[in-house]
């Protein structure tokens, strides 16, 4: 038998419902492959061998019974280690909670637990999910598996290295400037942003509750659904008959928004031009591509409201949990939280104030347009001993301000790949994979 | 020929297409009623008699050709005087505004004037937005056309009570917090507050861009649906079937959610009474009346999160239209303002992370009931003379937190009206007017 963790969700579905595999072998693979490739590349934090073997026995068990408890029964997933699973320790990535066991499922885990889902372990991620390279004082600098010393980008580095490296079929980050478009662009694999509040964000370590959005990491459009559709929200009662709108769009019939405030960013010259070859590939194949002005949508300085209002309300959060003085918390890290108490009152209500402006503005874009086109990040990974650019977030900070969905769709670039994001409006979930899954089947040929 | 101005916007259109009527005499109507009662009432702060006429004029010419420029043509509306038209004084109810004529439409006054419609003038209101009583100091205490020397309510004060007395067809006011809920519940007429954004609120003078909204307040439902129709935003593209899905619901269909919370608000036993034979006649017609859980929403901690916000995000406005010392504010205005500058950043946060828990704890409902129910404000009209009580908002502030829409339907108390109040969640406006259509059926007997 090949590898069994060479396929992805949707192949191990397929393979599970044919009777080709069983989940316990996978997910032994799983372990194994972790135990080979994980002490260079730092992606877990926690693997849980046992509660993952007995859940991929149970699993084969219900598959052996055709009858699974849903499509994600027995598929090996990793999560975030901000993400909380009853009696798995969960550090958000920091010294202060490398003791903290919660007694309850986040709710998002408890859905993967109904479907059966083989919980492989908790990721490594940037500290406090505040920051994007993942080099983490405490549980290890996370690695890019695509080149040795390079980072995964953050602040999901772990979720991003894990994909990529075939060291979980999946994995859920959480993103709130960008923690799961960054590292997924930056390992060569898809990560999705949804609607704020589309997925449950509740029982998750938080940094911001007025952005954190949590949001899977796969090797495939197709993948990323199967997730993602297990997770969504059922939509509000009065718009119950949207789901069955998405059918999948013709790239002729779309038309999607670039923002011409794009130059503005400082983008690596093959970040731009390989997003140029996207944006000519779906115009050859008939979409329309409009320039856009998104104002007052100006890519550094929203990131840097977006920064403030995150840094305010994780002050807010860990003041409550630690007291005042932070303890365990790392020096830079409590600085950050720190930084907007010596701030005006005034300079933080106008973040938040920037923040609706740039929402509506998106909300208007979004009427003449199915989609904004922009780069997930400015720039390929790059090696953890150099600084980190200021500029990581510029790019994928507008869908959290929007409130809609996004994903990074992996595109090769050189020596790297870059990551492509279409963005959409808030509710518009399952018609955005819809889109993603068109534009995807251009990318191919270039995929990483 | 009987009074005109006791046409609503649907009988008007109707006359107008049947030649019954001429818009001509209604502005003629809706002038001469305006000059002999709003004196006593100080509803108006601006007549634009002038244009009013030429534009009455220019709309009898379509209708006689048989071809308006829309629903609303020759329809005589009033505005609340925060909302721009060229070359008309806006003051936002405030001495600082005296002088203030913008030399642009706001985009909803674009879209009436396309459509052809009758601006009457610009409406009275509580200073900056920002009370309940629409007691100006400026421009006049606006009566409540109902009884002699009680409150119209506010912010919107002069729309509600122009409405109510017949001196419009339908005004547009603004809601930040309540602000066109609560003068159409003391004034027993409609009122609408939309989506955030589905309506712009650009060209608007602000008081709180995360918060602010523009409707419409009218006689009735349908004259609701025609000037919010006409107002509201097209759906984002890739929601564009939505509008279809919209058809009128059958009250034996829907679930109505009524907060548990709603036994902190310390309202009148009239109000209580009325609201409880509200959902007394929904469950009668067959709908699911179901108590929820809206927590961490507390209604008087959720209007003062709401009122921080406000004041703050109003200083920012004021401040940077003024200078730091805030010439032409009253003083009671000013020192709202100024509040929020003393107050820790960290409690602003907190307000902020607030609204976001408790939109998520809508949408939670949502995602179980159709609409939630609740009354509009907790007490009946009262006498300029008594002191405001603080918690007019305290039901009202519930759906711009929730940043879905909400309308009031006026409905009999004794001895004044009270509002009864459907949200729905964020984008279904067009369905919740279909649900707001059918619960009035059912309090049309008790209409006052």
């Amino acid at each position: 038998m090949s590898d069994p963790t060479e396929l992805g969700v949707a192949a191990l579905v397929a393979a599970y419902a044919a009777g080709r595999l069983d989940p316990v072998p996978v997910t032994d693979a799983y372990l194994a492959r972790i135990a080979r490739d994980d002490g260079t590349l730092r992606s877990y934090i926690t693997v849980a061998a046992q509660t993952a073997r007995a859940a991929a026995l149970a699993s084969r068990g219900r598959w052996l019974e055709h009858r699974p408890l849903g499509l994600l029964d027995g598929i090996p997933i990793a999560l975030k280690d901000n993400i909380d699973v009853a009696g798995m320790s969960c550090t958000a990535g920091t010294a202060a909670f490398r003791d903290r066991a919660p007694d309850a499922d986040a709710p998002v885990v408890e859905i993967l637990k109904r479907q059966g889902t083989v919980l492989l372990g908790k990721l490594n991620m940037h500290e406090g999910a505040l920051g994007a390279t993942t080099d983490n004082p405490v549980y290890g600098r996370c690695m890019n598996p695509l080149r040795a010393g390079y980072t995964p980008g953050g602040s999901s580095g772990g979720s991003g290295a894990a994909v990529a490296a075939r060291l979980c079929a999946a994995a859920l980050g959480t993103d709130t400037l960008g923690s799961v478009r960054v590292p997924a662009a930056y390992c060569g694999v898809f990560g999705f942003k949804p609607t704020n509040g589309a997925i449950r964000s509740d029982g998750v370590v938080p940094l911001s509750v007025t952005f954190d959005t949590v949001g899977p990491l796969a090797r495939s459009v197709a993948d990323i659904e199967l997730v993602a559709h297990a997770l969504l929200e059922p939509p509000a009662r009065n718009r119950a008959a949207q789901r069955e709108l998405t059918s999948a769009p013709a790239l002729a019939d779309l038309r999607f928004g670039v923002p011409l405030q794009l130059g503005e960013v400082d983008m690596e010259p093959a970040v731009r031009s390989a997003f140029a070859r996207f944006l000519d590939a779906l115009r050859a194949a008939g979409a329309a591509v409009i320039p856009l002005d998104l104002s007052p949508w100006h890519p550094s300085m929203t990131r840097r409201a977006g920064l403030l209002i995150s840094e305010a309300e994780g002050h807010l959060y860990y003041a409550e949990q630690l007291g005042p003085g932070l303890p365990g918390l790392s020096a830079s890290f409590a600085a950050m939280l720190r930084y907007p108490a010596q701030a005006r009152a005034a300079r933080i209500v106008a973040a938040y104030a920037l923040a609706e402006d740039v929402r509506n503005a998106c909300m208007r874009a979004f009427s003449v347009v199915d989609a904004l086109a922009l780069p997930t990040a400015p720039q390929m990974s790059f090696p953890h001993e150099i600084a980190a650019p200021e500029n990581q977030a510029d790019c994928t900070a507008l869908a959290n301000f929007a409130r809609g969905p996004a994903i990074s769709l992996p595109f090769a670039a050189d020596p790297l790949p870059i990551g492509v994001q279409p963005l959409a409006a808030p509710g518009g979930d399952h018609r955005l994979l819809s889109i993603a899954a068109a534009a995807d089947r251009l990318l191919a040929p270039g995929h990483f």
